[in-house]
């Protein structure tokens, strides 16, 4: 199983690489047939490939991202708050999602839920 | 389904009863069939008996509770991150879970699970 510390560090690299990475190493901390849900209730990304093409749209615009909380549940899952600030050059788009993740003994990414809806979304 | 304002009542109301109310008051949000895993890791408490039966601890102490954010997702779920400050008489504990909960169609909880571990939790 991962240690905790294993998956904070997977957590502070994915939120660092969301705003700073490419698609493809996002999708490298996700483990090989791991599984996407972002919303909840949307339909699931599945393999890495998927997943890579689910991120490249944050390729085409800046985010900035900020961790509020980070709680380890039992010995492989987390879930985290944060915040995501989206500059599309014509306006900035925040949003505070909840995400829950589960790990392999890699602490590599084996599933991802993101609790948002439009709701939350603010505009500027 | 419920409505994202049920779900958002519900977890008010949730709240609102960790701080003030009785455990048979919080085991009525739940299912008759629900089940409680507090915190994520530790064994599955299973219908409302065993689930008041958990809740009837907070019963000898005074209990704050503050909700941080609260997202909806899909149609039947929810993430929560908030405080819980209880006062023992002795010491003041403060614990901020991120909790995740599922709902039935009257948006009576069906599952919750907390994420947080002992590391999280501070006394003074």
């Amino acid at each position: 199983m991962p240690s905790p510390e294993q998956i904070r560090a997977t957590v502070h690299r994915y939120l660092e690489l969301v705003a700073e990475g490419t698609a493809a190493e996002i999708a490298a901390l996700y483990a090989e047939d791991a599984t996407v849900e972002d919303p909840v209730g949307s339909p699931v990304h599945q393999g890495r490939a998927a997943i890579e093409q689910f991120y490249s749209a944050l390729e085409a615009v800046q985010n900035k991202t900020e961790l509020f909380a980070l709680r380890i549940g039992g010995e492989n899952e987390a879930a985290f708050s944060f915040r995501v600030v989206t500059e599309t050059g014509d306006q900035t788009i925040t949003i505070d999602p909840i995400d829950v993740m589960t790990f392999d003994e890699n602490a590599r990414i084996t599933s991802m839920r993101a609790f948002w809806s439009p709701a939350d979304i603010a505009f500027a």
